[in-house]
């Protein structure tokens, strides 16, 4: 069934139990679903924009008081909408990074901090990770120190994702930021994977700038998500423009550079908005979706030859998991090779592994009911079995 | 009536003849309407994202082929969707603006071209405009020698608005584009009032970048927007990461540095597509659109002591009007101020005019059927007579 055009509707959260790694804390809840609908077009949160003719001042829908709510909800002094994170990391990265800047980052860093940086011309080192792939303070010290050396002087910046996009593993952020600075570097806190869906304290945390993705984590359309710092820092990072053009004197108001003025103008704002009240009390049930994870990572650890890449006990609802031993020696030999997989999940309405993965992929059970995390868990044992696969009971 | 939350139901494009100027061309089709219902979660266009893991080459739905009806549609080489056309600006700014570069702009420029200049620390400088508040070709060609003189070389970039956002005039892009490649200067066309409601042949007008924005002129949800190029740019603007990480030895394919990789993931990316269709459509259907402007211009000249301060005739249904000696007069004493007028064109189903403003406003028809515009034409006369004002027939 088409929506529009040659576009199908898409019904993959309404008719499947999702399990993509990405998508699962991005869905809309009810409120912002219905808010999108009055709010779809273009500039639909401008109706009421007043002088000074900023997005954050408008108060009509309460986009203003959004904004103090935005901060507080992770400990921070200012806020603003992005959009993506990835403009967050963006803004930060023009605020502090010129050519030849040495900058840190970690050997599971997410892609869009390593363009954000590129593109401003600094020279990217990775702090390591240990054997069982967590980022430690150690390590982060050893690095500080070795790129001081190499150029002479400290990282400009350090982007630090709590827990990882690969394997949602938890990293040592308050030795690390603590480490970071005694030698002054400011620390931006990727909240992509945390922000929305656990709970964020960047003051407690020492961080100086904290990112979160409305797409990935905070129940919002895409593209969205928001930038929070300190008064220390927001100065710097929020500048406004300072620009006289030489002909007609104009000057440009309070518009900030790093945000390129405002910047999300209509719906995905709106859904941000609607989602936060959820999005801020849902944070405080983490221990519950932990507890689901843990149903379906134990599931597949019972089939013989699955190897749990992340880290274990889990602290995060995304997983990587190494099949290699299991459903993939079963793909050898299958009539329909490793897609049997995929398809054995979708006849169980389970949906959002790449069809044909069998050897290394990843999941996130993010906002199931401990129902369908049974259901889940059930459906990989059973899978199993009926490939010939020995699980434990 | 809440729709959210804190959050009122917006419904003022369905219970008013909105002429807000910059909301009209953005207003969502019925099927972007249906699409963005369907597609409202986050990372929704990403379901079927397979190798080389880029928007553009998703094929579920049809990302791929959009990316090429829009390089087409503009009739340049090749496009990127983006947060909104100031992102699009930012891009390009970026890979062409080094710290203390000139840049051009006019005397007319957005703000957002001053924010994407002063974020790569160019030097702005204005082409004046003339007298009847058109940018010319001698005006750019003077401009040019004068910077030229000034920083003992040529601009490195001059963003060229085709219709401006104050008065909605009509600039002489191709004798302004000439000029500027007679000193291999690279044209950025701002299509933001024009592609997605008028014809718009990049290649034709000799344009080196076009850019659109979905929520401005596009029927789409913000932020969205598009940059096109052709062939000779594409490199630069669109370059891919080169980085190879220290220690992981990570690269990361053929992510684009001043895209920030994928740009739209969801509901503003479909609310393009599926407005796409009718937008391809619509834009050849702007005589109707000038002649429905015109209606109401030639009442509002009726009106004693009002000046159209755009050119005139209009050849844009953004236009900019001057009642400080008509409607203004009238404000002076009526008992609710200058609150009058807009009250006035709200009881009669008319909306988009900053409540109070009574001196210079603006107003755009586009959108509008042909009795709607008869009947704005008519209010305005009516309001007009019915506080003294002397209309002439």
């Amino acid at each position: 069934m088409k929506c529009a055009g040659t576009i199908d509707v898409r019904d993959i959260d309404e008719s499947s139990i999702n399990i993509d790694p990405i998508q699962v804390g991005g869905r809309l809840t009810a409120d912002a679903m219905k808010a999108i609908i009055a709010y779809g077009d273009g500039y639909s949160v401008c109706d009421q924009c007043r002088k000074p003719f900023r997005l954050d001042y408008i108060k009509t829908p309460p986009v203003d008081h959004f904004h103090l709510d935005l901060a507080s909800f992770v400990n921070m002094d200012i806020a603003r909408v992005v959009p993506g994170a990835r403009r967050g990391f963006q803004a930060v990265a023009d605020a502090f990074i010129s050519p030849g800047d040495p900058v840190l980052i970690t050997a599971l860093s997410h892609y869009t901090e390593v363009l954000a940086i590129e593109g401003r011309a600094g020279v990217i080192r990775e702090i390591p990770k240990t054997e069982s792939t967590i980022i430690t303070a150690d390590l982060a010290a050893n690095k500080i120190e070795e790129v001081t050396r190499e150029f002479h002087r400290s990282p400009v910046l350090l982007f630090l994702d709590h827990f990882d996009y690969q394997y949602g593993n938890c990293h040592d952020l308050g030795g690390i930021i603590k480490v970071a600075h005694q030698y002054d570097i400011p620390v931006l806190y990727n909240g992509a994977y945390t922000v929305g869906i656990m709970p964020v304290d960047g003051k407690n945390m020492g961080a100086d700038f904290v990112v979160g993705s409305g797409h990935k984590s905070m129940a919002a359309p895409a593209p969205s998500g928001m930038l929070a710092t300190t008064s220390e820092w927001a100065g710097r990072v929020f500048r406004t423009t300072g620009v006289k053009t030489d002909v007609t004197a104009r000057t440009f108001g309070i518009k900030e550079i790093g945000m390129m003025g405002c910047t999300l103008m209509g719906v995905t704002l709106i859904g941000m908005m609607a989602s936060f009240p959820h999005v801020r009390e849902r944070v405080n049930h983490w221990e519950r979706e932990l507890a689901n994870g843990r149903k379906v990572v134990d599931a597949l650890r019972s089939i013989e030859g699955t190897i749990i890449q992340s880290e274990y006990p889990r602290k995060h609802t995304l997983t990587r998991v190494d099949t290699t031993g299991s459903f993939d020696r079963v793909a050898q030999t299958h009539k329909k090779r490793g897609f049997f997989f995929s398809s054995a999940l979708k006849e169980r309405g389970i949906a959002g592994i790449i069809p044909g993965a069998t050897k290394v992929w990843k999941f996130n059970t993010y906002g199931m009911t401990s129902s369908q995390a049974e259901y889940l868990a059930a459906a990989f044992r059973d899978i199993a079995r009926e490939n010939g696969l020995i699980v434990t009971e």
